[in-house]
């Protein structure tokens, strides 16, 4: 098995809370990342896609092909965005790194198959200290 | 000349604008940072003193110490936060990288003078494509 | 399958050697990591949990919960620490990156199953040359 | 299962065309890759082989063993070279980081076998922003 | 003083070597590399400017329009290119790391005057073991 | 002004106490730093030298002669050892970031010299979180 990584970057706002909970049970959840005026971080999106090497190009998929599609499908929406009230993949949905990744992969598959490739992992870098890893439903 | 440097991070939303202009005008010197909606970055703040080796414990300064006087005065103020509505030092200014690690400079020379030490360069790091250095006035 | 990683850090002293070889026999295999005065590392460690994201939160695992188990169960017993003579989960064992990484897995599995999520991999990263991972016994 | 991983680096030229293909059509695929005079890169390689830990060094595999084995076999042969003429394991080959993993997999795959423990994965970083895995034919 | 320093990359291929002396002599100054078939780098190239805060914007200088100039006074002319053959700055230059940062500088003095502000500091990094700083004539 | 820096690594133990003082007061002052069975760190250091540009080689001085200096003098003597008993130029001094690096210092500014070549800066890290500069006696 071959996989090739494209990395890109994005910086956003976001809050972690649930509007039908208390401001103290959020905090006593969420914590600091709760706060209702919002905080936010430098993402660090990993998408590795696997395959066979075309004979002609040498490539699993042509890299350049990858990031057009991530910027169009991701980084377009999400960067110097509100994670919470611009994306609309993440509409109605917690904003933490497991959903986000997960939520990424979503509205990646499609497009990546179209380039003779599957999608074999999202890796979602929100500090230094934390990341998920999403690998489909399997 | 020795210097010790103690580094710390803290993840906040800012967005780039002047309340006296336009959004169009805002857009034009700003892009995309200029978000109503806000955007956020995983800062990285590296915090350089200066001073004499002190025969007795070896240090310019007790990294300890240094570390505390960060968090009282920086770190607690601005980590998960918005810098643009939630940080007195930042009040009624640009919050660009530039404006930041002077009002950090700030709020941080006479504590750390407190130390024995001075303070010598405050380095603020806001993507991995760009930082502010600020030396004080000279 | 989703995962979540968390990173920690500690700084201990340690060597590799077999009491019962030669000084000579032990420089022959280890080189100078068996130097009886010690040496030590920065090490990294990244601990990664696998599960289902909680719908009421957005995660696998609150990460303020893992961290605190790693501190109680590793850090506090390995930061500032020699391996060798001071950690319990180390004692009669050969303290290799491969041997830290199983112990740090077994002292860990337990108390992050009762967050209700399971342990998926250690990486323990002991230079920028060389890491190792640990996925259980499978 | 048990992992150990030794990073090396190597700096080299290549460039990315087909020589039965026109200059526009290498363009059209390759882009700015395809410059005949060559472009190089700091290459990054992480090397992991998984086995059983040693009871009597507490080692997968000796990393001071593995690493003169991918300085024999891959370190002097592309350090400083130039991929598309001066390696023999790339002789006919299109220089992408996808084929030079696998290329790196073939050459190192045997010699690794003799230490008792199995390549298990072979990760070539090209830059920050993409690298290749290759995991071998399963 | 205030700086602010933007970080450009570019990958390119190079040979260190006079042609006025053999082989054998290239050799033994430059060692492998003198490589004839090139060899190649991912050069990070920091741009760190100097200035007053402007009032307006916050800024010391308008980092996407200083990263503008970069890309088109340096980036443009040395991504993927041959920097010995390729560069117009580099023409009968011996391409070390100081001599780029050098010829780099002189070609960004100027436009980066236009932006009100100063050149502070050239820092090349060829590889994660060296780099080269130059901070003008002074 | 041109420099030019080469980086290299060493892992090392060390303590940090002073021995005329009681345990209780080594553990006020230095905390876990002072622990009697040692701990350890990945040191890196950067060893920054000054001068004019040699119109033969495009070098302020040849990495490969500086790299073998710093081996020679620092590396071989403090690499996998302990900086409090194994290490000359450290005798009788405390072992803090600040004292590693003016005493490295003192041991470079000689050897260099006889490069054509001045030191400028000794950059010392001890963790990602700290790092001592010294620059000499000005």
């Amino acid at each position: 098995m071959v996989t090739i990584t494209r990395r890109e970057n994005f910086n956003a706002a976001h809050r972690l809370f649930r509007p039908e909970w208390s401001d103290d049970k959020n905090m006593e959840v969420f914590g600091k990342c709760s706060n209702p005026n919002w905080h936010g971080h430098n993402y660090t999106l990993y998408v590795t896609v696997k395959g066979e090497i075309d004979r002609n190009t040498g490539f699993v998929v042509n890299l350049k092909k990858l990031s057009e599609i991530i910027k169009t499908y991701v980084i377009d929406k999400v960067d110097h965005k509100n994670l919470n009230t611009e994306v609309d993949f993440m509409k109605d949905k917690l904003v933490s790194t497991e959903n986000i990744a997960v939520a990424i992969w979503d509205v990646l598959e499609s497009p990546i198959r179209e380039l003779n490739a599957s999608l074999f992992r999202i890796k979602l870098v929100e500090t230094e200290n934390n990341y998920a890893e999403y690998f489909g439903e399997k």
